[in-house]
């Protein structure tokens, strides 16, 4: 009974998340979902990115948190529009899903933007249940939180394109091995490609931006106007 | 619907915490649920625990994870019996729930137990929502997650009775404010006791130990034979 209904919300999901996939190409926006646990440091990458690329491209962000507009406010203030979704009415979802995503689109001109961040709720599980219309998936990893984390939450790493291993700056003063980290989480997904980066001292901030914009022109410079 | 069976869902698992709690006082047993984001410390902070506790108290512990049973194999190291959940074969639950641990707790000997540590999953969402049968809930806090997750993720800190912040070693090289952290924590929790320690350094771990053993004492040493 209770897989039953799960069966049942997930494959509605999957249906409104092909709309928005559909809506998503007809305005040609790169459309991209950023999944970590708590406080792996999502909002500032995304703040550097935008400090960085919003004179090049249009930019959006829709903001998933449980509780809160504290980081849709972090957001805001670099003046690009960005449409914050609360879990806490929604009984405190783990996840953000494909509905709460359209629902957030209405509020946005997609006519206007090129390239859409999705900073999902803090949580190295839920959210990789639940396919939101979004080009790819980016698992954000702080290094603080250890070599072991692609082995013990193996499917957002698996359904993930590439992997941000945030905080490097951290690495004199943890215990964490990164050698070990970047092996786990090639055997868990051979094909997930993985920056070292650091938002806070920018350290590896060009990898990330220079994927963003080779990610973006493949898929739309070549025929644009 | 989906809340009807949701609250179906939680109403059963009360039912088998009850149950639980009921076979945890006729053993006279201590039992301690831990939560946190994936990477916090828990483990580290439950091999401290046990090194240092174990020549005085009959410990065991339930070990939840997604996937793997890593914890689970650093933890029996220390000559204590430990009893792995993995939630992959229950579709990957994001949390332990009042029926896991009860099969978990038919592979210990409770006559013997004094103190049980169960770790929860990595997850600072979900594993707020499921009572265990335990007696307090403690929940673990990286410093390096930032001083915002209390207003963030409110449910977690306001269900629990102690805030343990790990890793405070990394003070000097991260932006959290603790005192920020420390008054967030007290908004959603005015009843939330919070104990700064590093599990990597041993800073700060002896408060923890106390507070441990008070909470012990206070309950079965008095009438103990």
């Amino acid at each position: 009974m209770k897989i039953q209904v799960l069966t049942n919300v997930l494959k509605a999901n999957q249906t409104i998340a092909l709309e928005n996939r559909r809506s998503f190409e007809k305005n040609r926006i790169l459309v991209l979902n950023l999944m970590s646990s708590p406080g792996a440091g999502k909002t500032l990458i995304l703040e550097r990115t935008i400090e960085k690329l919003k004179d090049d491209f249009n930019l959006a962000v829709i903001e998933g948190d449980v509780a809160t507009t504290n980081d849709a406010e972090r957001l805001a203030k670099h003046q690009i529009p960005v449409v914050q979704i609360t879990t806490e009415s929604f009984g405190g979802a783990c996840h953000l899903d494909a509905n709460m995503v359209k629902k957030a689109t209405e509020k946005l001109d997609l006519s206007w933007v090129q390239i859409l961040f999705i900073e999902n709720i803090g949580n190295l599980i839920c959210p990789a249940e639940f396919v939101l219309g979004e080009d790819k998936k980016i698992i954000v990893l702080s290094l603080t939180e250890g070599e072991d984390k692609p082995s013990k939450y193996p499917l957002a790493f698996r359904i993930s394109d590439l992997l941000l291993i945030n905080k490097i700056d951290l690495l004199p003063h943890v215990d964490t091995d990164l050698d070990v980290l970047l092996q786990n989480a090639q055997k868990v997904n051979s094909q997930l490609f993985p920056i070292k980066l650091s938002a806070k001292t920018e350290e590896g901030l060009e990898n990330w931006l220079n994927w963003l914009v080779k990610e973006y022109q493949s898929r739309f410079q070549n025929n644009s106007s």
